[in-house]
């Protein structure tokens, strides 16, 4: 049994999506960050950096083992269970380049533009249209890869299920606000289509259910 | 024999460093981001998100194998060679969280503080006092982690490695912007002294030799 401390965040998605993907036994744990149950004293504990998602898999190496950053988990799941990230070579190494560009550049460049745009108590051109020209410019670099490839890492692997909940959700809100950067990005929606039909996806993210 | 596209950064100075710890024979080009020479498209084909740093390994998976994100590279580098990166269970699962912690926090929260304070053409005082804070948070999670380990992933490993070249040069420039966040920092100094005393670190650090 695995233990999931999650939020309604595309960071947390991406470890219930795994998990499904997966097929694991596990219960999930809503830490509600906008509450700031992620600082209470038991969380950290787990997650020495004060945030969501980690997880506790009960059948751990010698005991509990507790591992927090979503790229971590992934690629711990991947390992414990042999599924979406091949064991050498080639497959292996895109597998995990387009991994830790999610890790580096989609979800903390989204993520700050995210903040500019609704949570910064004042508005400041420079820091929103800096944070959506990455974003976009990220678009375009994913848009030529799925041109070439059918999925990030030549076969479905950790890199698409740790993209898809960020990107899915913003794909629309980017392309309006750089148009001429964005334009159709037809073989990112072909891709965002594809990873969003698939049941497992589409259950991860709708973890955790709230009350 | 390994070619390593990087420059005069601190994430081109991570795989600089782990290939001179692994002892492996290499040739560093420098690509000189000032003159964006990083959108060259002959760079392109090496590393589609036109970052450094990239490697090729000449003897890779049934021929040249390129690979860019310096997480990436650090995995597919430990793996190669089996060094500092352990090859299952607790100690693994810690290096690797401790390497995303970097990939996702320290790396991009220091960019943006640098870009801000260095970069920017207007002052932003929200903006600067954001990652500046920001930083000093993540100080303070690394310098708890070493008052408890000796270092980040327990054993010295690649999360070491890939944190030590943002950590270094930038932390009296975040002590001196939020000292009482920072603090002393006693753990954080004592370890960059003991990373910073290693040969290969002191090699690595200085790569790619310009003129």
């Amino acid at each position: 049994m695995i233990d999931l401390y999650t939020w309604t965040t595309p960071n947390g998605r991406k470890v219930s999506i795994m998990l499904e993907e997966c097929g694991l036994e596990y219960t999930a744990h809503a830490i509600n960050i906008g509450k700031g149950e992620q600082f209470a004293p038991e969380f950290l504990k787990i997650s020495p950096n004060h945030r969501i998602p980690a997880i506790v898999d009960q059948e751990g190496d010698g005991g509990p083992l507790a591992v927090f950053e979503s790229g971590a988990i992934l690629i711990y799941l991947a390992e414990k269970t042999g599924k979406f990230l091949a064991p050498k070579g080639r497959q292996r190494a895109q597998a995990l380049e387009w991994l830790m560009w999610q890790m580096g550049g989609v979800g903390p460049m989204f993520g700050q533009l995210n903040h500019f745009i609704n949570t910064a108590p004042e508005k400041i051109p420079y820091a929103t249209d800096r944070y959506a020209s990455e974003a976009a410019r990220l678009v375009g670099v994913m848009d030529k890869r799925l041109g070439e490839a059918r999925f990030l890492g030549g076969d479905y692997s950790v890199a698409d299920i740790i993209t898809y909940p960020w990107i899915a959700p913003a794909i629309d809100l980017i392309a309006a606000a750089k148009p001429d950067m964005v334009g159709e990005a037809a073989n990112t929606r072909r891709w965002i289509a594809e990873v969003g039909a698939r049941p497992a996806v589409q259950r991860g993210m709708a973890v955790p259910k709230l009350g």
